[in-house]
């Protein structure tokens, strides 16, 4: 186990109903005037606006609406809501929706502190130093950004997407109501699951030695995903396994499963090339397409802990003459559940090609300036032949 | 799942040397006075003591110096670390030690900003409107003090033991070094291991269906444990078992095992009223007594859960013709595991007779005035019971 810091200051409300508490929460925290930030207007569809605003009105809080967030959310937009929060003095931005919701809110919140262009944040040049507090409502079950440090923005100049890390990303509050994913389609569902597993497997997958405790953690975690996620694909009702997927995705990105250990995200940062390039293509999508690649490339770099992950995640049967059977094995019981929850596994599905991999690479590395860190570093051509594998 | 918030503010600072970042942590926050802390003295015997001085002196810390709690730790000596912390303007109180002294130095920071007696709010009379803020140098994995928000104090005028929960006990950070327990001694040790395993099973014997995740987590965590503290007991300085106990002893109280159900308590209640009158009754000695005793009396309440714990938890194969036998199988490998450690699983071995049940009973029951909600309500008739079932 190696040392780390570990730093979940959002508080969470979970549970049937609390969304409807939020002008309670926002006032009980003492603010008065907010930021309201929401997608495609999704959320008026379902009622969730109007039971948000119905709150906001009931305990007296302003707000200033901006909507249209984007799946990958833009930089664009950012600068505009960094612009509003200047402008009209708001003591905080509240995310309503998903992952891309809170995501843009975060650099929103930090932006409307700073003289800094959003996207110097999101590009590492610069270092965010205060931000708005962020509560958020959560309406998809994915990216942990509701509990997490992380935010992600695409530039569309130039199609580069890239995540930052920072504790000023961590909201103050979220609200997690189950009931609110119910209206999440099959395939977004899917994604979301996918997500939801991949940011523990990217945690789990370590070359850290020693951390029984977060890894049996973590395996517990990916099993009642597993089996949730199955139920929520067929009915999309059930609430236990909507709150098992809402609660899982917090706990797996706030770094609970990370606890003690380096890791590599490799999955995500190969991802992040494919979603930035083809907009259209969901995050868990890409990655449920990237995972069984990237695992089948480099699994032979630690067939003990890939064949740990068959054993007890997927319980198959550890072969001892052949431990490289076994690990392959669970990799192959992964694809198999994603194609089970009807998620692509190759990026012909997506009728994608090979003809922007070179692109891909190359942007990955940063034009040759970095190798990613991995069991073994993935420069330009490994980044290529794991694409390859994804065809 | 039933709703619930989830609230864990306390940074944690985890690892080898961490505690000796002690003054500038402080520094960054921007405290300037301090109470320091701590128990008996073996701080000093250890060097922390010492390490700890160095580094406060480094950073221009001033601290005045309170130690002497005890285990079990007294309102007497709380209600002179209030008065301290009032005479002298303190910023915040620094516990360093284990979760006694944490406890401690809880209630002084509330008391420390308050007219009311301490005890008013370890008896639930006063409810803790705000308080100091605490830091932690754990020397002890056990209580989950350093990330909970509960505190138990003994009042020694008629031998009370009583605890409460606050957001405002939770510490504002914990500094966890697995090294500062490498002299804990095997009883000491045991003690750790039993308490953190009784925070989670507590929260795991619920009544509230349909928690399979929180399930996991507690499942994944006691197995972790389990391994862990059989080689603690056996080589005291292997770091990765004394990191494993120090971090799952954190998430065993933080909530995290607790999440989305309701729970009991019971076996920390009636331990209570053993330690509570005799004072020399380590508290993690007194759970490894009524635990097994508590699980044999109400396991038939509830086969299934007891089954799954079996399996789950000790490997043990579910008898579908007799699940009352696999469930019995489970509380006896806990009950073998205690020993197999050290630890008591009758009060005859510490020499304790029947004599106070009866008053043991009447305290728990508040004289007649609640009967502790289990899978059968517990009243001073089913309390004497269980504890016939320790002799």
């Amino acid at each position: 186990m190696i040392n780390f810091e570990f730093h979940t200051p959002t508080k969470i409300f979970f549970g049937k109903d609390t969304h409807k508490q939020i002008g309670e929460i926002i006032s009980n925290y003492g603010f008065k005037k907010i930021l309201l930030h929401y997608g495609g207007g999704s959320i008026k569809k379902t009622g969730l606006y109007d039971q948000v605003l119905e709150s906001l009105n009931r305990n007296k809080i302003e707000f200033i609406e901006l909507g249209g967030v984007e799946p990958n959310p833009k930089v664009g937009l950012v600068r505009k809501g960094a612009q509003i929060c200047k402008e009209e003095k708001v003591d905080m931005v509240l995310a309503v929706g998903g992952g891309s919701v809170i995501d843009s809110s975060k650099v929103i919140a930090i932006a409307a502190l700073s003289d800094h262009d959003p996207w110097e944040f999101s590009s590492k040049k610069e270092t965010p130093a205060k931000a708005l507090p962020v509560g958020a409502i959560l309406t998809l079950s994915a990216s942990g950004s509701e509990m997490s440090s992380s935010a992600v923005l695409t530039n569309e100049d130039g199609e580069f997407k890239r995540g930052f890390n920072s504790d000023f990303n961590r909201p103050l509050f979220s609200i997690l109501n189950p009931e609110l994913t119910y209206s999440v389609d099959k395939f977004q569902t899917g994604c979301g699951i996918v997500d939801i597993m991949m940011h523990t497997l990217e945690r789990y997958f370590t070359k850290t030695r020693d951390v029984d405790l977060t890894d049996q953690i973590a395996e517990g975690l990916l099993r009642s995903v597993i089996r949730a996620g199955e139920i929520a694909i067929n009915n999309p009702e059930d609430y236990e396994a909507r709150a098992t997927l809402m609660w899982a995705g917090s706990l797996s990105h706030n770094d609970l499963t990370g606890a003690g250990r380096d890791y590599f995200m490799t999955c995500h940062q190969l991802e992040h090339e494919i979603s930035g390039i083809y907009d259209s293509v969901a995050h868990g999508a890409g990655l449920s397409i990237i995972f069984p690649a990237w695992a089948k490339y480099i699994y032979k770099h630690n067939v003990e802990k890939f064949c740990q992950y068959a054993v007890r995640v997927w319980n198959i049967q550890m072969n001892f003459e052949n431990p490289e059977e076994t690990a392959l094995k669970g990799i192959i019981a992964t694809e198999n559940y994603f194609k089970s929850i009807d998620m692509p596994v190759r990026l012909s599905e997506l009728n994608i090609t090979d003809e922007k991999f070179e692109e891909m690479a190359e942007k990955c590395t940063f034009f040759g300036n970095r190798t990613l860190p991995d069991y073994i570093p993935l420069g330009k051509k490994e980044i290529i032949e794991i694409f390859e594998l994804c065809r």
